[in-house]
């Protein structure tokens, strides 16, 4: 679009400052702190952390409380955190260790599972049918490539999330990995992590060598919702800092490396992080999720009470406005969904997502992931999977809420949603 | 040392700034026009880049313009330029790559190399015994592995560098992959990858399928003297923000990405880059790594001139002051070096770097790369290697100058050099 309209940008900062974000499961704006801490550390912490002369010393503090306070957001030690360059290297990263593992302890699973010798067994990994790309693509290349045999569970078509049952009843003697998100990017609905945890664990004490991982992709639900690891009962969980008004940078919860869970780098070189991710620190943006991490671990009360408080006041004005041509695809009965994700179907001809949208002229959101923003106007298959039909998952908006999100907002736009649909109709 | 001594932060600050920085091969500061740019983007193009809003148009329109600037730098189009979390990263991905390459055309090299089917034939890559660890260790690793045979090519005793008969000597049918670094971290040698280029093309003529991919890891060579990597004659070549005063990303150069070049992702996720380096795009530093190679483009004669005559300076006054007691391990007759690296000793008894530096008041500087800072007085490797002696290779410290470094700076330093000699002689 810039290479033929080249006045485009131009054109977009002319435009007066009356539109809404409400696309805060994207990403969110930096918090100007954060800005602040990554600036900072940008002129004055820019020593290589490895140098032991003042400027490497003051990184490398730097970067030590960031761990800590990464670790104390999601109720880890600081050991427990490997810094990563985003959630996507994350999810990888649990991958490619759970089918590490399966192979190196092979010849102790053969003694245990000695039925499975006839035909060659492959790593077994267990995970939903409505993960991020970074799992479901993570897991689809090792399935294609035979690296490993991949059950992807269809999330209940009532709940929206996996039910636990599914899950213990997809383990094989082979399977090395659950990996399942906390908390769907499109719907906002919570997977049952603790529970399929906790019966995961009882079936690992018989199994020796070969037990389970447990992975959560927590991308989605860290800064809306309390995430402890160790309550939950994972071994790796996902941290992605763009998500709750940090950088672009992630990092990946392991419960004890190497100690109490196997971790195997992808990458090899100057022995950072453990030596499990090296290559020189990126200290402002570590310290800039630090930061943020520190806000959502003192603030994270406010900020779930004022995104749930908000959203169903839009969820109400939405109702009083389009009475029963509205339908939530982020309400089930019994499931939980994140305080700000409001995924909407406006009914009737003609008001797919993409073009109610499109049409918008204050509103900011999108249809799904948005990665998936060149997928047009195919409707979600998220939403089918969770069993929307396909011509309300067609007409599907995400409305994703923030910290910052007033009623006004809602309001204008609920409003431009209204004068949308009359010019649609 | 921080646990130890929670005061040493204050303490640290509390230092006069008499210090001078000798160690910019380790990392650099960031230039202020860069730091400002970061900023501003963190600030103002948080959007995400994947999004068709006027937030995302506007991260994905300066992400295409750092994309034609890191192009620049290098002599590449934009569509070869593909952003990485670092060099680490940039480094184990071609390896990752070349073996990935080997094995989907293997079926065709079972054609040509028939002879070769008595056995299993792993991929064979050649690279250098002085490479960056991101390169040694990625080696190390498929070779420890059994994924691939690696040779490691001595450097000459006489030059430095590896000589091209030598690479051109080690290739084999198998072989699919040469990676040798354009110049080297700790003595500043510059590498003939140019003629090996041009010597592996001529074979590649009549390789076919299994032709060998070429890889130079340019962290330490940009932004220091000019690199074009279509001169080079290269099919890879690794770039590193924090090296040319930039932020702590980089990219892999690829010479036609999937079309005139293979290109296997080590990561799978929301198709960003072209699919071949998935996740959220990380702008601002994206846009930091584009303002610091438009730097580079623009001034390198001068940041070259400069660094080139104060090291020249350096030199002088350090033969002015210990006379025969200097060693120069940069100096190989008829090879080339960078422009700021002078690798030097001072001869005698209990003058270790380790020791000089750590009793020198002024001078920061490293006795080799940063991330073995934690391997105290053992001489350096890529000294011994180069044919420098023990006795001469454990006194070895490495100054590397940068853009803004003065004669002032000099004089201090060497000064501060004499003052600590007198002591622990």
């Amino acid at each position: 679009i810039i290479d033929k309209y080249p006045g485009i940008l131009h054109f977009i900062e002319s435009i007066p400052f009356s539109l809404v974000y409400m696309d805060y499961n994207a990403t969110t704006p930096l918090e100007a702190e954060v800005v602040q801490t990554i600036t900072e550390a940008l002129q004055e912490a820019w020593g290589n952390p490895s140098s032991t002369y003042p400027a490497g010393v003051k990184a490398k503090a730097m970067i030590k409380k960031s761990r800590e306070s990464v670790a104390r957001l999601v109720g880890g030690e600081a050991d427990d955190i490997i810094f990563t360059s985003g959630g996507t290297e994350a999810n990888n990263m649990v991958f490619h260790t759970a089918v590490e593992h399966f192979w190196r302890n092979w010849e102790a699973a053969q003694e245990t599972h000695r039925h499975l010798n006839e035909n060659r067994v492959f790593p077994h990994i267990v995970t939903s049918n409505v993960e991020h790309d970074s799992v479901k693509l993570a897991a689809e290349y090792l399935q294609e490539n035979r690296k490993a045999d991949v059950t992807f569970i269809s999330v209940s078509q009532e709940t929206a999330h996996v039910e636990v049952q599914d899950i213990i009843a997809a383990v094989r003697p082979n399977t090395c990995l659950i990996s399942i998100m906390l908390a769907n990017n499109e719907t906002g609905v919570i997977m049952p992590i603790q529970e399929i945890c906790s019966r995961v664990k009882a079936m690992n004490k018989k199994r020796e060598k070969l037990r389970i991982l447990l992975h959560t992709d927590a991308a989605q639900a860290l800064g809306k919702i309390p995430v402890n690891a160790r309550e939950l009962g994972v071994d790796f969980l996902t941290i992605v800092g763009h998500k709750f008004y940090g950088p672009r940078i992630g990092a990946l919860y392991v419960n004890g490396p190497n100690t109490r869970t196997p971790l195997y780098p992808m990458l090899f070189g100057g022995g950072q992080e453990q030596t499990f991710r090296p290559g020189t620190e990126n200290t402002a943006m570590i310290a800039g999720l630090g930061k943020a991490a520190e806000l959502v671990t003192n603030n994270l009360l406010d900020y779930e009470a004022h995104m749930q408080k908000t959203r169903l006041y839009l969820e109400e004005r939405l109702k009083a406005v389009f009475k029963d041509k509205i339908h939530f695809n982020s309400h089930y009965p019994g499931s939980d969904i994140l305080p700000n994700t409001c995924n909407v179907s406006i009914l009737g001809p003609g008001l797919q997502g993409w073009r109610v949208l499109s049409n918008c002229t204050r509103l900011l959101a999108s249809v799904g992931a948005a990665c998936h923003s060149d997928s047009g106007d195919k409707p979600s298959d998220i939403l089918l999977s969770c069993g929307i039909p396909v011509a309300v998952a067609a007409n599907a908006v995400r409305l994703s809420l923030g910290r910052g999100t007033t009623k006004a907002d809602v309001d204008a736009v609920v409003e431009d949603l209204k004068e949308t649909v009359q010019l649609l109709c």
